[in-house]
């Protein structure tokens, strides 16, 4: 009874490591908040129209597969590395790009990276209507052009080869509201200045890949996805994510972590932490199923006195959990996770409560 | 900005193919049906205590680890290999895994398999008191005994190692009304003469392991999965799990196949698959996503005139359709798909019908 | 004893995928030929010169991380999908990835496509030295222009959306003894009709990608490889490919299946079989582990009387094959692959030798 | 052309993890020393004659899959929990698996794991002939048998639930040069100081999985392999492992590391680690390719100065260094790697030599 199970299995065992499939779309299990629609969006990106590596569409298709939702492509003003054999034309890839984001279902977001020296550092102008006028030497005439096009400027990077550093340009833009957000993590960096600055000076909080080659993501998984951001949105659209970037209804997706403000990891752990009723009582134990419906391989650990000194709850799993209780209902189950930070160093705190066996 | 990231993909690439994980629960997706819950059941299997190979708390690690929500553990009463060294008793595995059982949440059915040669072959005895009265060489003294402890019936592999035959004590079994439910697959076998019966005499659809050695299925994937069965309970509970097989209200999952009654092949097809409202339209064209929720890598064959003459929906996974299209409302778009039996080499008609794009 | 094993497997379970690493280059494992390197090649694919969507330094990123030895930049002369916003430069792709060539050890080879409707089709100009003098409409100035530059002509993809045609300006160039090879199989499609005409008139047997996107190809595995030619070069170098071109010395490996001529799939397969003498022997039976050092599923088919009647030899494996015998030394195992193709649905026969059990 | 390439990739990636497969051995590659062959044992496994969860024939199938030599199964003679269904008997699991093992080309050392209160512990006897003279109370009469058995000894983890200490048991063994071997890690633990102990009294260093359960390692990779033993024999043979241990000829493969007596891992090194001569060579720099054949990502530190600060050799791949030179000949690169431990935090220092490019 198992000749054909092994020819299979032995066919597969072959094949070894899975691919990266060209037309399946991947899903990111991060579920919607109540009220808003969960978009996972990479605001930051390169093609050959700058000194990435791949044509436009590529985006596109990556974007799909890979189950974003939203994408800016940003190509560089300042830095054409390709300029002896492409064209210098800052609107081309955006232009290029959309048909193909149209049958694909992705929201393209048309912008540019403002690619200065430190200070200021880099910005993205996003939501832009023409990239053309912002090819000016003068700073301040960029930021007075992309007020102009009711641009959404976002302070990129800001501790690539070098320590952040909150300068002039960042002081004039805050003042003016006009810096709307900041790139708390880029590719495999993270910044954790920028995520104080940014629960301070209330900024939406942004990750984004900046990738310049091509996308070899195999897979949305903690260990592998690509670096991203989360916004909640009323709805699935270029005006529902502008709206959401503007209220900073954000967290960022880095390696295993979601970072953002309290009250949107809060309600992020909420959604997708489920808790079973007991299913299993011994003498002084409760065996409990606890569902993590997130890419998120989350680690608990107590602050309170009750329930185990830590619990892993894998990504997208069911675990057993058992509790060590004394008689009557169980106390409540305090813990915190450093899979969800609200600030720098600063972890979630979260009550686990045990709903009743009854159900 | 790559440094860590290619460390870090060089680590998981070196990992390699990924591990059966001991403690994780990874979970079957077929979706609940309206009214009824989906468990996921293999009521065919072996210990130490007949001919298996392990520990029959092992048969319960394994079948929480896969996803499983129900197991019998059915050791043959007349086929004891290792006797020489385990006591011969026809209670002991239950009694062995039911507390392992219940720490898991894992539905354990009390079972064994009547191991004849053919004909009549072999029988599983499920929902019993007590094995031991089944040691007996009268074969109607058996089934006497299974009808004073209430057992369901249920015939094995009818075609193991030949054709398969309807025989006088099946015929007896069938006009006492005490023949229930029948193994149209067993581990990588499947038997299309049963499947007949199955429709024809009202006999349940099952499908089951009948596992020996210990269990590697690696992942619930349609290449991979074991051999299992959906039945469609009221509750999760042994007596709603026993009311449904008695209702045969089962659909059994082999390879990249469901096997069963029309009713509930078409339900958990519309239940698996969601189309999209149209996200795009050019002149003649209407691009859609369609949503598979299920396992099955889902195949459609047109049978209509509208719609490209094959759609595959990947498991679990969001593809995207194109359908040319004249202009006005899409036709109806009539379908077959081979992943949906309701007979022998009778494949499940679907219409496909795709919302308005209101949303 | 395990808590931390099943963390750590928790978390590889999690990553479920493996990743096409960016920095690790996989390696392919067929081996030498006695006499021989066994180069893996890829003589055709496209940038953004064409209508390909990488830039070229990207083909050779992709050819390291993939095992190969060497490639060809073959960009269209005559369509250039992005002429609007990229110089029509027939030399660029070349000059461009050649320095990222000589730091990955890659051997790039000069090439351009010539692209014409059918009849003649397709046609890649392999060791050029200026792709410029192409760019002509009279397709026998091309060739001319081909044989002032010594270049080497091969066919592509004869049967690309139509049934192949030997044509006049083939004739023309076998006769002139100026065409060389002809691609047998291009991305996921076979020609047999080509590979037919390479065993009749002398042609180097050639498989290709023809890749436009990029390469998402995540190992070199029997399913998931890209289409590729293996060269018996005398050494590694673009001197030593092109004589092992000229000569013919090439096998395709396309699918789970090597194609070629008989004397290299036949000292291909010695190369990669290895038998173990007996490790034990019952009374009827002798035990051997076979080895198998190549990537692919070997599907072997007894055509004598001795030996089982189907033996798989999994890539990269050792497998543990039982022999029945009678007394007495081994008789000659005599089978067939489909593995090894030496035509049109020619398998390779194949004699199986056991070693002496003295070792 | 992508058609099925697409459908064929849509149904690898559904396949989604790669299974344990039944039928294919792994390969584990450590390469051979030289005079030695590397043989991969675990010597220390549980069946359900003892503690574990599987019949003996079990523990032969998973070393035959996971690419294992040599077993011994060391069921205790003091702990059968097991005992109300299972026969107490010290020599079953041993005879039940030799015919298997026999089959399968695995060399079955036959053993009892002697099972007391620490301490003084617990001791594998191995290469014994009769398990039933050890079920006798006396600690001291069970070494006296197994001295007249000329059985193997073996200290058992030495650092199971309490820190290790070198007992009485221990020191009188040691006098008469018994105890000939320690196991510095066991299943996911490590114990320094019997890392330490090894060397100054020289003892072989061990390291097994102690399993109980059915083994569920999917692959030999860094992050997952079963902890075991290399052992460098004469031959392949009993005779030939038991004069490698006696002789103390061993490495323990634990996690990303091997651990053992200088001279074993600085040949294992010599052995794994390939540098080819430089491909390229600019101005300043040159370009290196370096083999790695082990399963090891190996880590290398620079002590000297000249090299990269860090060198890491992804396991079972071809790595490209780039050095940074000033004119002339490189100089000696003096390195230490932390995966090649000579005692507890003792790195091995190493020289890499990048031969002349002339090759």
């Amino acid at each position: 009874m198992k000749g054909r199970n092994v020819l299979r299995a032995v066919v597969v065992w072959l094949v070894g490591v899975a691919p990266v499939a060209a037309e399946v779309r991947q899903a990111i299990h991060f579920p919607d908040l109540p009220g808003y629609r969960t978009l996972k969006c990479d605001l930051h990106m390169h093609t050959v129209f700058s000194d990435g590596k791949v044509w436009p569409t590529v985006r596109v298709d990556e974007a799909w597969r890979e189950g974003l939702d939203a994408i800016a492509i940003t190509d560089h003003i300042e830095y054409l590395a390709h300029k002896a054999f492409v064209t210098a034309d800052f609107n081309a890839a955006y232009e290029i790009a959309l048909p193909r984001a149209k049958e694909k279902n992705i929201l393209l977001v048309k912008g540019v990276e403002i690619t200065r020296d430190t200070p200021p550092g880099h910005f993205n102008l996003l939501f832009i209507r023409d990239g053309a006028p912002f090819n000016t030497a003068d700073i301040f005439a960029v930021f007075d052009r992309a007020a102009q096009q009711n641009a959404y400027v976002m302070w990129n990077h800001p501790g690539w080869r070098q320590r952040p550093r909150w300068g002039e340009v960042q002081s004039r833009l805050a003042e003016r509201k006009q810096l709307k957000a900041i790139e708390v993590c880029n590719g495999d960096e993270y910044y954790p200045e920028a995520f104080q600055w940014a629960i301070e000076k209330n900024l939406a909080v942004i990750g984004c890949t900046d990738i310049h080659d091509p996308s070899l993501s195999p897979a949305p998984t903690p260990a592998l996805h690509r670096t991203l951001t989360l916004v909640f949105a009323r709805e699935r659209s270029l005006e529902g994510l502008r709206e959401a970037l503007e209220a900073g209804r954000t967290l960022v997706w880095f390696e295993n972590c979601l970072m953002g403000r309290e009250q949107y990891a809060s309600a992020m752990f909420d959604a997708c932490v489920r808790i079973h009723p007991p299913h299993h009582r011994t003498r002084d134990r409760l065996h409990v199923e606890i569902e993590n419906a997130s890419e998120l391989n989350i680690e608990l650990e107590r602050i309170g006195d009750a329930g185990p000194a830590k619990i892993t709850l894998p990504a997208r799993a069911i675990s057993l959990v058992e509790i060590a209780l004394p008689t009557g209902d169980p106390p409540p189950l305090a813990y915190r996770t450093r899979n969800f930070l609200i600030g720098p160093d600063r972890p979630l705190p979260v009550n686990l409560s045990i709903p009743a066996a009854g159900k």
